[in-house]
């Protein structure tokens, strides 16, 4: 029996950080053996938020192929492309559009928090109440049967379902329903305890080198209520702490665990202890960005490659499409 | 200097009747000698209002083709294309959608009129919301100056516009603000005094042969007040006079004025010296018709070598589009 397929994207509208790495990236690698995967650089779906400042796109969505491949997504064993390569997206989006209800993409529940979060931009455009479409037309263009997603993008999966079901039941079957596959995302916030974004300038990003990162840690909110080493710390409420129980041996969790609540270990000796765990795990990560880097022509073959093979995917798909929309 | 470019389309999706002729197609071939002309079979259109059942609309395109040509478009002088040969029109759709606010397509007043005129369909879909968006990429990928349209579009028209500052003012100037060419036309009612349409079936479409239209002119209501032929009649609300204004003669006109008033000619006999006229100018229409259905190879190549030329329009257009977007 084939493999099954699995989708999944990123919005190429900056660097990745630890949050992408435990949050998608890490879950990707391991799915690479288990099934057939196609991971695509968003950047479409970048216009819908970032079109007002579209400057960086291309240079963003190289690094991040780049930042893909550090972390060990491997070409010879999934495909990588870029979503404006494959222009049948377009038509697909265009022709799903047709048949999707205004009220499904309204009641959408991410659609009204987005706008309400993303204050400073104006996101009332067409573009982005039809986002869930463009995603749809993604995900069922290769037929894929799982999409790895956090909780939040659950109600869109649902919709893409919803989506496919109208289609097959007007024009015949055609397309996949595919399931979500729900990926845990361990909590790591970034230094000033707020979620890890770019937007906040507070994230660790996987392009970061080692001194870089380890200064980073340097400036890590503690537990906020222990003023100095003689008072008693709460790990628990220390995102310090929560970085040590990814990155540190048991032991030493446990150690920190017991001398932060005794007293017995300051936070700068405690961060340190954990910079140099964080910095041995993230130097493989860094090498191979710095190989990377060096080889452009490499990454960009890579996405070539990967481009033209989900264009052919994406071809058969659509001469299905016209054959059943009849057009 | 070279010749302004006019671009204008028609949705496929039933035989074009005399609406269509003195409406659009008429002008259409006027403008043919003084401008660069683009038409397009707007089939990816047809789908916003007809997308439950799409099983006619390629039959649909090569009708609308030889109809076109039968009235007298010209390949040697005008490009004829199909929108969806023309991929580029979906990727610009898509970029467009990501620029334009949904309440500027809300306050479009065709929208909720449409709405509510076709209520026997579901048109709450995210694409018909989008028509417009949809139809200032047909338009401003071809740089088009004017857009002959009749009074109901030009909102439309104007909406191109604003999309055209938005977008030039975003990522630099790359397209052209089109111009609405108001088309004139006249008051032809179907032969139920309704407006002339494929979904009264009281329309006199130009496949019509010559026996069909003097059958149809027959049934046509005349003066609803006007009972027996000794009842003086008043043309000016009779349907048939409306049609002799354009087809016949005008000492005809001033006579049939005259003895409708005076009760010294019935209906029966105005009706089939009406009849004798347009049939008389539909004639040429209809065997040049006759040529186009023997010749239905002629046609298809017409149709792939404007879609050809369109093409190579479209896809400069798209370089200069993805080189502004930086995408
Ligand atoms: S000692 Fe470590 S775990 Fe305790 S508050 Fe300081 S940084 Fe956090
Ligand atoms: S005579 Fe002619 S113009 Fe007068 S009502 Fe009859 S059809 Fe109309």
């Amino acid at each position: 029996m084939s493999k099954q397929r699995i989708l999944s994207g990123m919005r190429p509208t900056g660097p990745l950080h630890l949050g992408h790495l435990h949050g998608a990236l890490a879950n990707w690698k391991d799915m690479q053996d288990k099934y057939d995967c196609f991971y695509f650089i968003a950047d479409w779906h970048a216009l819908t938020t970032n079109y007002e400042d579209t400057s960086n796109t291309a240079a963003f969505r190289t690094e991040m192929m780049i930042d893909w491949l550090s972390v060990g997504l491997d070409p010879a064993k999934s495909t990588f492309f870029v979503q404006s390569e494959v222009k049948e997206h377009a038509e697909l989006f265009l022709i799903l559009s047709m048949i999707t209800p205004v009220p499904w993409l309204e009641r959408n529940p991410t659609y009204k928090d987005q706008i309400v979060q993303m204050e400073n931009k104006d996101l009332s455009t067409f573009g982005f109440l039809g986002y869930p479409v463009l995603q749809a037309a993604d995900i069922i263009m290769y037929k894929a049967h799982g999409v790895p997603v956090g909780i939040d993008q659950v109600p869109h999966v649902e919709l893409t379902r919803e989506i496919v079901r109208r289609f097959n039941y007007m024009y015949g079957d055609v397309f996949v329903e595919p399931k979500a596959i729900l990926t845990e995302t361990p909590k790591l916030l970034g230094s000033d305890n707020r979620k890890m974004s770019k937007s906040y300038q507070n994230a660790i990003n996987l392009a970061d080198p080692p001194d870089v990162v380890s200064q980073k840690v340097s400036v890590m909110i503690t537990d906020p209520q222990r003023m100095r080493k003689k008072d008693p710390g709460d790990p628990d409420i220390c995102n310090v702490y929560s970085f040590h129980k990814i990155y540190s041996p048991p032991e030493m969790v446990e150690q920190v665990n017991k001398e932060c609540r005794a007293a017995e270990i300051g936070c700068v000796q405690c961060k340190k202890l954990m910079a140099a765990n964080l910095t041995a795990q993230l130097e493989p990560i860094y090498e191979k960005r710095v190989h990377f880097e060096k080889n452009r022509d490499e990454v960009e073959d890579i996405i070539k490659t990967g481009s033209d093979k989900a264009r052919e995917v994406a071809k058969a798909t659509m001469e299905e499409v016209r054959a059943a929309v009849k057009i």
